[in-house]
């Protein structure tokens, strides 16, 4: 991804140059760790590259740019609490390298440095409304989070019910992203609601892109073992499809297994299987190409630019990403 | 308390008709819960008493008093599971009624209401300045909680670094709420430094006081068992005195109690009579009668209102409590 590197670079130095206190250690050395580890900055990229479409130097929207990173960080945080999951880009998670109390608290704090961060903006921005946005985007990430709880007991999910999920866990973070670019720069509503929109339409493809690649992607490139959302009995838009598709008999088996997670290896591989019989990755994907083209199309609202032609890009090398 | 009843009524009206979602309910249902159980409302009354002092409708304010109290019943979800506590005003706590990833989760939803709150003040109220007070403040409160708990496995933590800590996780939101009453009657900076400063001492005089309690008070009042703080081998006001004032042999022994906790009942009874010894709660009861008399004192910055009046009833109302 050559041509964000300069926008990465932008982050990496702002990120590097953030002055939390040394002290108290168990609040602040968890939020250094977390941020030094490798991470893609898609989320303030997106911010950088938002605030230039709508004509500002990118600069003006670094401190939003940060706070989306720093809350992105905070929600990774509390995540690994509770999936109890114990590495995170190649690092033991904050709650196994300290623990839990501490990757709470630290989480916490994170919060609340991120919507600090706003504070830093220039006199002439909105702060109001971008701490309004920023907050209700946020309020809708704990929500996407408590419905992917609440469907890991629930064998009903339907697909809009998902579509909502996702929305709220992976998409509303990247939406404001976007939507916290466009107010930086002091565009106008419709710019502002075509940004939203954008980083919706974005964040749902990626995310049930995320879903195919478990069972399509090369299990080395993608860092993930082949099938590791159907070993935990995750609810993916494929796991979805295949309750609603198949038959009875194999509806019923299949909600046997969901039943019982882990899920037996042999079972993992009936349920690919099961995938495959009713042509359910080629039915995801074409649902994903969806979005990714929604996104693409509302390019047009914006006038040629760098910024625009970087942002297509984007939309597809994350399009024909393969892990 | 009858002569905060009014405050009081207005603050349970506003939290009943909190417009919290049904949905999800993971996310929202503990927040209700929480927000139904009995809880005196100390902050939020400080909050419209410092608006009314300063000669606005307290009404003005109301928004700002809900997020503090909000902010508050955030911190108990948190705080209860990192102190494993399994009842809070005589319910269950959240993170055993339901979990602990459901509690991580409605704290963190809590925490962005309470900003969001503040979203409700009326647009002559700088919304920038008191979310910036307000944010600065719940952070002062996480460093409080961080050094509580890194004092655990401490044995040379002295006053100062005490009182540092009480100033976080006590004070601070007391100080906030305060100030934000402040701001929401747009008073001048003197006067609302000296809300803030009020707050600081109500608050540190109150923590000191319910260390003292912790010993002193009848368990029946005060709804703890006589010297719970002691078994647990919480570093208090009285325990860090008697670390200082002890000779060898007594410092000797009682450093060996704390490295293994919880305390035996023999040796709480021991750690008392030692308390004693050194006159301890009488030393600690002078230096809280200080802190409340500094804010006693601090009154005078204000002209004569009802307002004040109150307040200066609720200090020696705190200042006499016996549970």
């Amino acid at each position: 991804m050559d041509f964000i590197k300069h926008y990465v670079a932008l982050i990496q130095s702002e990120i590097h140059q953030l002055d939390l206190p040394d002290t108290p250690e168990t609040l602040y050395e968890p939020q250094r760790y977390i941020l030094r580890s490798k991470a893609k900055r898609v989320r303030p990229v997106l911010t950088l590259i938002a605030a230039g479409m709508c004509g500002k130097p990118i600069e003006k929207s670094l401190p939003a740019a940060i706070a989306v990173e720093l809350v992105h960080n905070f929600s990774l945080i509390h995540d690994d609490i509770m999936d109890q999951a114990e590495s995170r880009r190649g690092n033991q998670t904050v709650h196994i390298k300290w623990d839990a109390s501490t990757a709470i608290l630290s989480g916490d704090g994170m919060l609340i440095q991120a919507l600090l961060q706003l504070h830093k903006l220039a006199p002439e921005i909105d702060h109001k409304k971008i701490n309004h946005v920023f907050l209700e985007g946020i309020n809708r990430v704990c929500e996407g989070q408590a419905l992917d709880m609440e469907f890991e007991d629930r064998l009903d999910v339907n697909t809009e019910e998902y579509l909502n999920m996702i929305s709220g866990k992976t998409a509303a973070l990247i939406a404001v992203s976007m939507e916290m670019g466009g107010i930086c720069a002091n565009a106008d509503s419709y710019k502002i609601d075509t940004l939203r929109e954008i980083g919706y339409s974005l964040g749902i493809a990626f995310q049930i892109q995320d879903d195919i690649l478990d069972v399509t992607a090369d299990p080395e490139k993608f860092g993930k073992r082949k099938g590791g959302d159907i070993y935990e009995g995750k609810k993916t838009y494929l796991m979805l499809q295949a309750l609603e598709l198949s038959n009875k008999v194999e509806k019923k088996w299949l909600s046997k297994c969901l039943q019982n997670k882990p899920i037996q290896k042999t079972d993992v591989k009936k349920i690919i299987d099961l995938y495959d019989k009713y042509g359910i990755p080629a039915k995801a994907e074409s649902i994903m190409n969806g979005y990714y083209e929604k996104a693409e199309k509302a390019l047009h609202t914006f006038e040629d630019s760098e910024y625009k032609g970087d942002l297509s890009k984007l939309i597809n090398y994350l399009r024909n990403r393969e892990f």
